[in-house]
């Protein structure tokens, strides 16, 4: 048994088809974002835009987080010390469950290190709990929650994206008598559709299913307070769990659920994912804290980025780029190949500073590969006219397809 | 389906066995370690003195600690704001990884959201990747290796723990030629006992097996450095894969791998629980980083600890309390029945201010219930007489056996 071959010829499928992976090494400037310090390749930090973060709104920058987590840092320390049974359950942790439970109006909330870790711990959770379960799933459900169905052990129905007709279609197929649990996204991150919310709700009523929503890329973002798609539709009483995230627009770390009390205390129960790991360090339950309370009261940074994003969007438009058919604050442009994904994404950071992802398989399909931006508040106009420059040139040079 | 009944009898069965869980909702005082205030059902936080954290040596209040968090947090704001290949890599990540590469002397490292992910990801990918893979696995295992294993879909076999003619009667019956990972723990947490890693090895050898060896309790506390027992033992050479956290003794929050740069390069390629997850908070990584860096130059906190667990040992074994036969700084007392383990640190809590939590199922085997003491450098000698006393009386309140 040669193990360093097998290893070997594993990454070397990965440079064949032109998807291996190099990280950019960067430091974000606080007070000045979009603005960072990359340092792979160079020698010494250079200066560049990021156009690819998930800290949609800047939170991971805004004054009264940062006081927050100095106060906590001070007040108790690095970190929690243990699982939230064994020491590491802090007042933080107890508030912040608090208000995410307010913010989408269910009796309780649960903290997970990550939301990776929420969605795999709550869904395999779920589904071993109600012996018999089919959990229908959306087929661009992200990688995490994929983890979790597999996990459960559930037979496992895959619907067409977004596709009511199909799910019915499904759900008339399994046997009634069986738990059901329907899980999807609210705002689908690659591409940036969102989910028909009260529909699948109005079908899971129809068939006695319960609901699982993935919010994480809504949360901070859509509603009056914030709730995401499900406050903004007026559609949060109807899910049996929401599930979020206070990486991307709260602009820390971890991940959550809310739903009633019983929900949540089965899962803080059973759930190994949960139970068996040390809890968020209370730095960062105190920074979220702030940004969930912060985006609860304030629309300025939403209606910012909602600005911005459609602004981008137009400018893409205009200058022939393709950009994807998206009704939310994600603009993707489609490339269709990962070589060339990444030869853009290496020109824009070598020749413009300008800092954007390759997004390759397994994230989308093949033959999807794209460049995915999340322009923010603080991506201005001038910037916003100055990166379409960029890819048009850089779109010329590789001949790549321009619309008409 | 009624849903809710469900959900229900799952919760009612937990307060049937009286392992219903209840957290103790804390803060600790930063610069006072181990004391700390309790808020639940008290008017008002209250003070208590904690003996039951993993953070072994208090490095989460460390002032190099805090003061790197300190800097990260106002360098470059709260979250990392993306995955570590869209936007979330930063030049602390690429620092830290390249530390405890150095740690263990290995080619690379792998940083992860928790120690949890780092078993689960790493176990279930190495696993998939090896085609007929057999994981030997010790009985008593943590969770998240079991996870692993689980979802790695791997032939598994279970070795009695610590038991080497058990792990080679088992390697000596599987296919030769098949691939072979044996997963194991260098100090079990729960019982405070220590792996025979380099008679282990041996078996690896000859079997030509790879191994996979959980070192969570022991970095930062065990070796010249803090590389863990491999290092005390001289045997991290020898081993393929070690894992760590940085939740324990070093204070902070998240997990890592190290091994040879072929394998931390397979991992960090095709581990979904690592791939599709917002990477740690640099402010995290700066911390730990700091954290890192200071127990590899200074053995003082490690001495400390053990000094005061081999007091606590002996001074609970001269008051006749069964004290478990640990050989390492964790010091378990046996109970032996989940409600009265609950009720022991019930009182300890509203009458002492002690805070130690009960051990119950799943954690540990049912009938092997029991209270799990963790001294730190400043637990003093008077505290652990107090504690000692304290618990004699409850002891005897409560008629539990005690030594002659």
């Amino acid at each position: 048994m040669d193990y360093q071959r097998i290893f070997a010829q594993a990454i070397d499928r990965l440079h064949a088809e032109g998807r291996y992976r190099v990280f950019i090494d960067i430091l974000r400037n606080k007070g000045s974002f979009p603005n960072a310090r990359c340092f792979a390749g160079h020698n010494g930090p250079k200066p560049i835009t990021v156009w690819c973060s998930n800290d949609y709104l800047a939170m991971g920058q805004h004054p009264s987080v940062i006081a927050a987590m100095e106060e906590a840092l001070h007040d108790v320390g690095a970190g929690s010390g243990g699982t939230r049974n064994i020491g590491g359950n802090t007042h933080y942790h107890v508030d912040l469950e608090a208000e995410l439970a307010d913010l989408h109006g269910k009796e309780a909330a649960l903290l997970f290190t990550s939301g990776y870790i929420s969605n795999e711990a709550t869904l395999s959770t779920l589904g071993k709990l109600l012996p018999g379960c089919v959990i229908f799933s959306d087929e661009l459900n992200h990688a995490s929650m994929i983890a979790g169905i597999r996990t459960s052990g559930c037979e496992k129905r895959v619907f067409r994206h977004n596709d009511l007709a199909h799910l019915e279609e499904l759900l008339a197929q399994a046997d009634p008598d069986a738990p059901k649990l329907i899980a999807f996204e609210s705002v689908y991150s690659m591409d940036g559709d969102v989910a028909p919310i009260a529909a699948i709700c109005d079908l899971a009523d129809r068939y006695n299913a319960i609901t699982y929503l993935d919010e994480v890329h809504a949360v901070g973002m859509y509603g009056a307070r914030g709730g995401g798609i499900s406050e903004r539709d007026d559609v949060a009483h109807r899910l049996t769990i929401i599930e979020g995230t206070l990486g991307k627009a709260f602009g820390v770390m971890g991940g959550y659920i809310a739903a009633d009390r019983n929900i949540v205390d089965v899962i803080r129960s059973y759930a190994p994912g949960f139970i068996f790991t040390t809890s968020l360090s209370p730095v960062l339950v105190a920074g979220a804290l702030a940004s969930v309370r912060h985006l609860k009261a304030s629309s300025a940074e939403r209606e910012g980025q909602q600005a911005a994003a459609a602004t981008l969007k137009a400018i893409f438009a205009d200058a022939g780029l393709p950009v994807m058919a998206s009704t939310t604050h994600i603009v993707p442009l489609m490339v269709g190949d990962p070589v060339k994904a990444k030869k853009i994404s290496d020109i824009l950071l070598a020749e413009y500073g300008v800092y954007v992802q390759p997004i390759n398989y397994p994230t989308v399909p093949r033959g999807t590969e794209r460049l995915r931006f999340t322009p923010g508040p603080s991506h201005d106009e001038a910037m916003m006219r100055e990166l379409a420059g960029a890819l048009v040139e850089i779109w010329d040079r590789l001949e790549l397809r321009v619309a008409a």
